[in-house]
């Protein structure tokens, strides 16, 4: 193992001590349990919270984004697990400002599970909620399963828009309508490289032949759609575009957002290469390119791989991408 | 080799384009040479220019810090290589508004010596220029002959103060002095796990058995000052903290910035496992922490590793650091 960590048990709770030492003017823990991380003007008096959650292992995803404009707060579960449905309850309470809560996170049958109890806990508590699920991996499901599809980098739309919207005093119900508008249409393809080793185990994510790529493979280490030798940025690029044009049915005049995504290992160099023809292809087609972000958004550890999302816009998806946000690792005011 | 790109000849050329697909609003080549990079809104007609330079594979160095509040301008070269004189020339005169140019960029024997050319060609032109160069690498030279040492991710500070008093009007003079200022009082020590494979030989950056670390190795795989086997986060923390203290010889009362850098394939929940133990640290002997910084900020493509830099700050550096500055990897306003 290549790693700088000390007792892997202690690996995510000291992770999220070095993030709250960091970011004191940003996050706060709200109770005794260090899983549980808002925003540190949280609860918002009369404004919706949004919460998401998972398993650790993806920064930025997901306590990244807890802050202005973007997620209200987090629960955090152990590397790649889910948080318990009481700390998704602790974080419920703690950023419910009398407006509801969205829960809103990855399509993972953990995460889902115990979102769902703590949503209980919380309709006890006349704490009303309201759930939209990340589904935005292409590779996972076919088109006409594509509510049962894995939630991937292309969640970080939704709470873009999501959070845009709680922040200027939108209701649960527009709130809830808008995340699951965008995460409509969205869509995210892979390419996995090398895998990600468990801090506590010392285990791989998924085996792969030096020299070879997997197309589609999942944040965690899923199956993809496709193994085969390495190819060029741009054959790859040439397979995930062209996948998530015929998902979201793109046609020239279109507009979309795009994310080209670093899983962990794969320089910031590589991901401006695979762009480049990314915007090539969508440019032929007379697909314009509404807004773009290149870099580290949704990681698996040290898995070396990239995935490219795109978000397709209309003017009230577009207006919410370019409102104003603030957290530990996006800024764009 | 388990890199995204298509011929390894191309990979700059074909990077530098993706950046400027992606980020047109931000920065534009002046002239016909790709390697040229300059702020969209250059040159600042009465304002200094400030040019960086050097190798590619440091994402975001150098090509990241070029905008508003930072550097005006980049001049690029192959895979840790030096840009020529002549590209640096082209990117002082597109710079040049009338005040001057700064050039600031790390030491290294080749980047010296092309852009003390440049400075001549330029003085023919009537550009009066100024050098700093970053030496903040703590490991590459003892304390006595710390204006031999390597610049590597403390540079960030001097970028970030100097390109915020070029943004407000100072003379050639005052920027290049604050420039100084920071670099004098700027010191980094790193850590190397895994070595950088080149893209176009297939060769590794340095050597180093499975499960051992080096501390001291340069950006490049430069030798460093301590092989062994791999510690603990917390272990090597102090390691890297305790020499940084020592060589800026910071007491009780004082006070720092704190940038905790990865060096490419070093995941961020571990970066911030390391800042944990240096606010820990640094608490502990009462030196504040004024500003921080974690993620990366000056990589060698896939290297697994970090850094840390301390820059002492007194009032005058702390509003230089807390000044807006936005280009494509670095906004805060």
């Amino acid at each position: 193992m290549k790693k700088i960590i000390n007792e892997p048990d202690r690996f995510v709770d000291e992770m999220i001590e070095g993030i709250l030492l960091a970011h004191p003017d940003l996050v706060k823990t709200p109770g005794t349990d260090p899983r549980v991380l808002v925003r540190a003007d949280a609860p918002l008096a009369g404004r919706v919270g949004i919460l998401t959650g998972g398993g650790s292992g993806h920064l930025p995803l997901f306590k990244g984004y807890v802050g202005m404009g973007l997620c209200s707060g987090v629960a955090i579960g152990n590397v790649f697990s889910s948080p318990s449905s009481q700390q998704i309850f602790e974080a419920t309470k703690a950023i419910s400002g009398g407006a509801g809560v969205l829960y809103l996170y990855g399509n993972y049958g953990g995460d889902v599970f115990n979102f769902d109890l703590a949503g209980d806990l919380a309709e006890l508590e006349d704490i009303p909620t309201q759930t939209v699920v990340g589904r935005d991996d292409v590779a996972s499901q076919p088109n006409e399963r594509k509510t049962d599809r894995r939630g991937v980098a292309g969640i970080f739309f939704a709470y873009k828009a999501a959070g845009a919207a709680a922040e200027r005093g939108d209701t649960l119900e527009e709130v809830a309508a808008i995340a699951e508008d965008v995460v409509e249409h969205t869509a995210t393809m892979g390419v996995g490289l090398s895998p990600t080793i468990f801090p506590t185990t010392g285990a791989k994510s998924f085996d792969l032949p030096e020299g070879e790529m997997e197309i589609g493979i999942g944040i965690h280490g899923e199956p993809g759609i496709h193994r085969g030798p390495l190819e060029t940025a741009d054959a790859i690029a040439d397979r995930l575009v062209t996948a998530l044009i015929a998902d979201l049915d793109l046609t020239a005049g279109d507009r979309v957002a795009v994310l080209v995504n670093g899983l962990g290992a794969t320089p910031l160099e590589e991901l401006y290469v695979l762009y480049r023809r990314v915007h090539q292809i969508l440019t032929g087609l007379n697909i314009s390119i509404a807004k773009k972000y290149v870099g580290e958004y949704a990681t698996s550890l040290e898995m070396a791989g990239a995935s490219i999302s795109f978000l397709k816009v209309n003017d009230a998806r577009l207006a919410l991408l370019q409102a104003p946000a603030k957290s530990p690792f996006f800024e764009e005011v």
